[in-house]
C-alpha cells in the first residue's frame, strides 16, 4: 500500500555529506514549493508540473523522490492539530473551547482543507485523515469519555461534526453555512461536541 | 458558466421524430450507464470511456450529449431525498425521525456518496449540492424552526452533521464511525438534529 520507498538519504555514510546534503536541500525546496501550492490551490489543481517549476526543478525528480501526488502531499503535509490537554479545561467548556480551536485551525489553515478534499477522493489521504483521528483526536477524547473502551467511537462522533462543518464551510460553501460568525458556530456546535464527548449515553 | 448547452431534440419538428426518438434511445443509454457507472466506480473512478462502452456508443458522442463529466453527472443523478412532511411528525421526534430518514437513504443509495466525493473537488457537483438542501431541506426546516428567517442556517447546520456522517462512515471510513450500528447514530445524532430545527437559540 505504501508504494515504493526509498532508503532515506540521512542514513548514507558520511563520505557521501555533500551529495547527501544537495540532496537534502532538493528535498526540502520541493518540499516547500508543494507546500505553498497545495495551500494556494488545493490538492486537486495543484500539479507536479507547477511545484517542479516553483521548485526550480524537473518533473521527474519529483516522481524520483515522493513516487507520486499522494506520496508528495502525505510528506509535504504536515496535521498537527495541537489539541489542547482536557485536564486543563473546566469538564462543562470541553466542547466550546475544542470547538473554538477546531474553527481557529480552519481558517487559518488552507492545507485542512487541502487534506479534506484530497480525502474525499484518494484512499491515502483519507487513511492519512485516519491516523490524526487516531493519534492526536482519541487520546484527548480517552480523557473526557465516561468509558475509554468507547474513545474511538468518540472521536469519531466529534469529527463527524467538526469536518462536516469544515465541508459545509469551506468546501461546498453553503450559504447558510458560510455566514455564520465563528462564535456562532462555537455556540451551535460547542454542545455538540460536550455531549459527544462526555455524556454518559445518548 | 453553464458551458456549451444544445437545444433539445425535443424541440425538433414533428417531421424529425424517428431521428428524434433515435437521439432520445441514445440519450437515455447513455443517462443508464452513468447512472451505474457512477453509483459503481464513484465519480472520481468512472470514465467517459468506460460509460461510452457500457452505452455501446463513442466516447465523442457523450460528449456531444453532455459537454464533460460534470454535464454527465448531473444530467444522469437526480438527488431525491423525498424527506417527510414535518406537520406529519410529533415534534420531539423531528431529529430522530429526519435522522433515520437520511441514514436509510445513504445507506441504500451509492449516489449520494458518488455526489458527497465529486462536490468536495468539482464546484458544479458542489453547486448541485447547494441547490439540494434550498431546494428540498430548507422547505421542511421552514416549518420547524421557530425563526423563517433562520431556515437557511438551520438546514446548514443540520446538513453539517448529516453529511459529517457520511463523510467519516462512507467515504473516509473511519473506524469508530463504521462500526455504529443505525439506530445508535438515531440515538446520537438524533438529538443534535432536533437541536438545530427547534432549539429557541443555541
Amino acid at each position: 500500500m505504501s508504494g515504493n520507498q526509498q532508503v532515506s538519504r540521512e542514513s548514507e555514510p558520511a563520505a557521501r555529506e555533500p551529495a547527501a546534503r544537495r540532496s537534502d536541500a532538493t528535498r526540502a525546496a520541493i518540499l516547500a514549493a508543494a507546500r505553498e501550492r497545495f495551500a494556494a490551490d488545493g490538492y486537486e489543481k495543484a500539479t507536479i508540473r507547477a511545484i517542479a517549476r516553483d521548485a526550480r526543478i524537473d518533473p521527474s525528480m519529483v516522481m524520483r523522490y515522493f513516487g507520486n501526488k499522494e506520496g508528495l502531499f502525505a510528506a509535504a503535509v504536515t496535521i498537527e492539530l495541537s489539541l489542547p490537554d482536557p485536564a486543563t479545561i473546566p469538564r462543562e467548556e470541553l466542547g466550546r473551547t475544542l470547538m473554538r480551536h477546531f474553527l481557529s485551525l480552519w481558517e487559518e489553515n488552507e492545507v485542512l482543507t487541502a487534506l479534506l478534499r484530497a480525502g474525499a477522493t484518494d484512499a491515502a489521504a483519507a487513511e492519512r485523515m485516519q491516523g490524526v483521528l487516531r493519534e492526536q483526536l482519541v487520546p484527548v477524547v480517552l480523557g473526557t469519555c465516561p468509558d475509554p473502551a468507547q474513545a474511538p467511537v468518540r472521536a469519531a462522533l466529534c469529527a463527524s461534526q467538526v469536518l462536516g462543518l469544515a465541508l459545509t464551510r469551506y468546501v461546498l460553501k453553503f450559504p447558510g453555512s458560510v455566514a455564520l460568525e465563528p462564535e456562532q458556530i462555537v455556540d451551535w456546535l460547542g454542545p455538540t461536541v460536550q455531549r459527544y464527548l462526555t455524556a454518559e449515553r445518548p
